[in-house]
């Protein structure tokens, strides 16, 4: 501090892994009684009686956007992968119980970073009362974020695979915030669209602070009326054709019922784009979607209900008494890097008369 | 084939996620009653009543020495990384259940590969009933590999924090073997030594078909007489100092009682090295290591009893009457790439008369 020269940064690699899991990770979980804390080989965790395991692993890209945009701190950072793995977890309509985290850090990671992304983690998982009770953390060329998330549940599952024909589709919650708020952030801002405070903080709060809908998981679980649900990571679009394909049905979106924020249409005007392109395309909303045999639940369950599943297979919204296919792509991974992607998406139209005829 | 030019390879861009989830991962674990299978938003695992839950995850290092040195083909590849999750759950005393796998894929990873490497992560759970029950594949822009194992034990785990002075140190099998493996293939064949044919194929299995202590780590928590047990992953003396740290207590190697191979004193003897740096260095032999308080046992489980805990705090081996600290490190992750930490460990002695002068 004013000594002319900036003190150097901390990384990784002047503390070590070992000194990075006694000193940074397992001060955040002093141990419990019902658990092992973190430093033997594995975390053992006390397991209600009668109850059976839900787990599931996601890793979070290492191009996030909402870093790239430079709006995302270390603290959302491991927050946001800490929520995306309890959301499968919340999907399943079962109760969260522990998370595990997995690094790789190039040795050049600065230290302050990994410490309150861990922080962060700690602070999403304590969010559901999942516990940390696990890792690994070692060297990495790249950074490479992913987490297991694990829970219980009593009795039979949310599944995707059970809706019919007939049954109402729902949804927890605004669909299409997420991918709004890339286009506002990534593509519409840069142009010059500017939105007034409260809705900047609304998209932002999308994009940096989403929420797994765990308690409406435990609910739709315990309402027994559930006949699919999954969650959205990749897109509302995709999430739908999941459950269309893994229980051989259609579904109808009504578009007029869905809920959807002001944002949504502000942006895809400016872009010059349906607004079907932002609620069907690339966002991770984690809200729950999925079918009910019996609507009379939904007041209470706080559901909005979109539509219906129908015989003939597909996904269509009907808008405007036209029905249409839901064919909006969600993440292509392994095909262009996130930032690209988006610009593709939303090239305006003089830059990009025949967007997709020359991906690569 | 004969047409000039070679048939371009298939890599994960050409199917995207979806598929290679779809085509590659998913048949390998058709459903079974006890679970929900890979495809929904997290696996289901029936879980016996009166267990409870034991959790780990571990990566494997993306710049891994066997596959540098071309010895570990893509099927082995996959089933050391079940192995080495596997272990930490023996290392505990528990009964394998079930793994999850996460992969960061470049977009031109080649697809013949990953399908080879799936069936060898599945196959090595398979040695052990821990079936693969769900993961995550995603892109990076190197290549990242995770996976979670998780088990189930009844009563107290096998932990590294029980040992008292007094109590007698075990081994389960050879140590050193991945050290001198290393040591061999990657510095001193190179220079010219070449062993015999059976003692080469010991060595290779060393390194590329390592093999999870999962039985005897059963037999050692059923006895009930194990105070500490630790598995090898970074190296034999960081193993010890591991359980010495976590108990409070000292640990006394005596050097003429631990199982060597000989290929370990042939290696140190060419590359003019003492021994103890093959045998206490860098290594993944996954025999377990820890304490007992009862020797009796000792022949019917397989053990070797190589030492004691003493008072005295660190870790000491006797040899030919002299006691010398153990100070040989472990895998310093962050410090420097594998290959280049092997060559410093072992160079020869004109090029390198002072090797920990200038590790940057």
């Amino acid at each position: 501090m004013g000594d002319g020269e900036a003190p150097r940064r901390l990384t990784v690699s002047d503390l070590g892994e070992k000194r990075i899991i006694r000193e940074i990770v397992k001060p955040l979980n002093p141990d419990a009684d019902s658990l092992v804390g973190i430093g033997d080989d594995a975390a053992v965790v006390k397991f209600p009686t009668g109850s059976d395991l839900v787990i599931s692993c996601d890793k979070i890209p290492e191009d996030l956007l909402a870093i790239q945009f430079g709006l995302m701190d270390a603290h959302h950072h491991g927050r946001y992968l800490a929520m995306v793995n309890l959301s499968d977890i919340a999907a399943m309509g079962a109760k969260p119980l522990g998370l595990l985290l997995t690094l790789a850090l190039p040795a050049d990671f600065d230290l302050d970073y990994l410490r309150e992304f861990v922080a962060g983690f700690h602070a999403g998982g304590a969010e559901w009362d999942a516990r940390v009770v696990g890792g690994d953390t070692g060297w990495g060329s790249v950074l490479c974020l992913s987490a297991t998330a694990f829970g219980t549940i009593e009795g039979e599952p949310l599944r995707r695979s059970g809706a019919r024909a007939g049954d109402e589709l729902f949804v927890t919650g605004p669909v299409g915030g997420f991918g709004t708020a890339l286009a506002y952030f990534g593509v519409a801002r840069p142009r010059g669209l500017l939105l007034g405070a409260a809705d900047e903080a609304w998209l932002l709060d999308r994009l940096i602070r989403p929420q797994a809908r765990v308690a409406i998981g435990l609910e739709l679980k315990r309402l027994g009326v559930c006949t699919s649900c999954i969650d959205i990571t990749d897109g509302f679009g995709q999430s739908l054709r999941e459950i269309a394909d893994a229980s051989c049905v259609g579904l109808e979106v009504r578009w007029s019922d869905l809920p959807l924020h002001r944002t949504t249409l502000e942006v895809a005007a400016f872009l010059e784009r349906p607004p079907q392109d932002l609620v069907f395309g690339i966002g991770l909303d984690l809200e729950l979607v999925g079918t009910l045999r019996d609507r009379s639940i939904v007041a209470d369950a706080g559901l909005f209900v979109i539509g219906r599943a129908i015989e003939e297979e597909g996904v269509v919204y009907e808008k405007d008494g036209r029905r249409t296919a839901v064919t909006t792509p969600g993440w292509q991974h392994f095909r262009l890097p996130a930032l690209e992607l988006l610009r593709r998406m939303y090239a305006s139209e003089e830059a990009s008369d025949a967007p997709s005829s020359s991906p690569n």
